[in-house]
């Protein structure tokens, strides 16, 4: 806090800093680009936060980002409800639906298992994963969790979670990514790449 | 706009997307992280932004950012007012307070001369400048504008408007920032460093 700096300019200062990878230096400069600009401009910003923060909340079957109880991907009649992609947040649904390759169904999970951190199934959404495969029509999961060794152990406890079931467990392919430089490629992706190459 | 993503979280993702150097996919982080955390806590940033809305105004004095008529600055009894700090824009501000070096007054410009943009002196506070110069007891104007041709040509024509006043003006050193490698340094910054180069 700065002596002279009005105390309503720290604050949306120190607001705009709580945000993800945004330093002291850049929070000013976005308060400042704010206040600078027109008035006016600033209610609809205040306005944008709080219509998302009363509109939007979890869908109650996959628990996505939604206005309404059940998301639109949910209830279409469009997907194809064999086949459920496993994310581990609501943001992760934004890459599938861009690719427009996938049309089935998705369920967020909430996060990934971390004992240390004291996250356990019960503190996601495992039980009502476990409980949906077991009484719906779900015949493949794909489990497309990170690549921490968090994200890789909750994948391998679902899917034991479900080896008695009949809805097959996939995970997506890992390998380069489609116009990268192999120059440029991490050593752990290239390991993964090569131990998975595949027939041209 | 994706057709399965709520219209209120789209919206929040533009306002995220207007602001300064913050792209499409930043600004669905930032919207992303906001909405996944708190949800008090996005009341409280929406009200720091229409706080500062409703608060600040620019300073009558310097057009500085305040939430009084005349910012504390300008106020103050222990600031030195024979000497005043010309600067663009009022974030340019912080960094003279920050180094503790400064003790004289500020005067924002609100930009600089740019014909081009038909940005001209009027446009500007300038003639409150002149004018302030003129009647006030300003002994030394410190010119601190950018390097731009454009704020190079402000700092000139300010010069010249006040030719016939007796008030010194002078602007900030130009050169190797301190604690800068010289092999990182760039040309025009090394050749203006060269050239007004001083004594040990």
């Amino acid at each position: 806090m700065l002596g002279f700096s009005p105390p309503s300019l720290e604050k949306l200062v120190r607001e705009f800093s709580l945000l993800p990878g945004i330093g002291k230096k850049t929070a000013r400069r976005l308060a400042f680009h704010l206040i600078s600009g027109d008035r006016e401009k600033m209610g609809d910003f205040a306005n944008a936060i709080l219509e998302a923060k009363e509109k939007l909340v979890h869908c109650k079957i996959c628990y996505g980002i939604t206005e309404t109880e059940i998301c639109p991907l949910c209830a279409s009649r469009n997907r194809d409800r064999t086949i459920l992609c496993v994310v581990e947040k609501a943001a992760d649904i934004l890459p599938f639906e861009s690719s427009g390759a996938f049309k089935g169904l998705y369920f967020v999970l909430g996060g990934v298992l971390s004992p240390l951190d004291g996250i356990r199934p019960e503190n996601l959404h495992i039980p009502q994963l476990i409980e949906r495969v077991h009484s719906d029509e779900v015949q493949e999961l794909i489990l497309a969790l990170g690549s921490s060794p968090e994200a890789e152990s909750t994948a391998l406890y679902i899917d034991r979670k479900l080896a008695d079931t009949s809805a097959r467990r996939t995970k997506l392919a890992r390998g380069i990514p489609v116009g990268s430089d192999l120059e440029f490629i991490d050593e752990i992706t290239m390991l993964r790449a090569f131990e998975e190459r595949v027939r041209v």
